[in-house]
């Protein structure tokens, strides 16, 4: 999008800017996750990163759907919001040296990104309603429904057994 | 924190860290927030934007009383998720010309703001009970429920009318 031009004009541009915005979101943490379950000491959240690195590559895909659908080419605008959520997990990892102290943070990590999705996957949705997309609706609302449970089993290992063995 | 050092030893440390990170994010909303009540149209989110100013002056404080009870100094360490936010909100801003497709995409910028606070709070709360200091999770506990709720007016705003009109 141009520096001087006001490009998005409609509620279709907004719609199209944030598939392009999320689509590159998703890219990008289909690099982040392996680096995740590598750091990560915990078997069952080494196990979750990879697992969601799966379907991450699924949202990836369903979304090159919805650009289908919408007859348009596959493009991903830059997402500041993602790469400052990434930054951020990175440095914060830098700073630990305890494996359990390291898997706490590896969690909240992934749950600002999994929280990121959710809001942006639950407007995209509402618009495309609003726009009489139902039919791409209905592809993104498998995508927040994954990324939902992605978030909730999150919580559940956190407050099941890392925080605890972390905070010991 | 030293870029060679690694900082956070304990899960006493990760939560101090994240206290002074959200610190450091609430100060950027309360920087934030008139800049988004100027831009929008609708007076309803104009209002909403200007209400949640100040229940996020009060979260700044909450912060500042639970550096108090935890016997630490004020500080913010940088907070590179939120920069992200903000920055690809004015962004997206600065490319919209219609006045109530701009109204919808500071709905979506402010909640993105709104879910990443909320998975910072919880994650806060379940560390600071895990850790015996319930007296802080208590506090912050009183900011989570009104982000919550600032996030579901937005999501009745946006689609009880503001959606509607901006594709219409």
């Amino acid at each position: 999008m141009g520096l001087f031009s006001k490009d998005i004009k409609t509620m279709d541009d907004l719609f199209v800017h944030q598939i392009q915005d999320i689509y590159y979101a998703e890219q990008q943490l289909v690099k982040a996750l392996p680096k995740m379950a590598d750091k990560a000491t915990s078997p069952q959240l080494k196990a979750g990163f990879l697992d969601h690195l799966n379907e991450t590559k699924t949202h990836v895909t369903r979304l090159e759907q919805v650009f289908k659908m919408l007859g348009l080419e596959q493009k991903a605008v830059d997402c500041p919001a993602i790469d400052g959520i990434i930054k951020e997990a990175n440095q914060t990892a830098g700073e630990i040296e305890d494996k359990s102290v390291l898997d706490a943070a590896l969690i909240n990590a992934a749950q600002a990104a999994e929280h990121y999705e959710i809001t942006r996957y639950g407007s995209l949705i509402a618009w495309a309603n609003q726009l009489g997309r139902k039919d791409c609706a209905a592809v993104l609302a498998k995508t927040l429904d994954e990324e939902k449970a992605a978030d909730h089993k999150l919580t559940k290992l956190a407050e099941g057994s890392i925080n605890l063995r972390a905070a010991s």
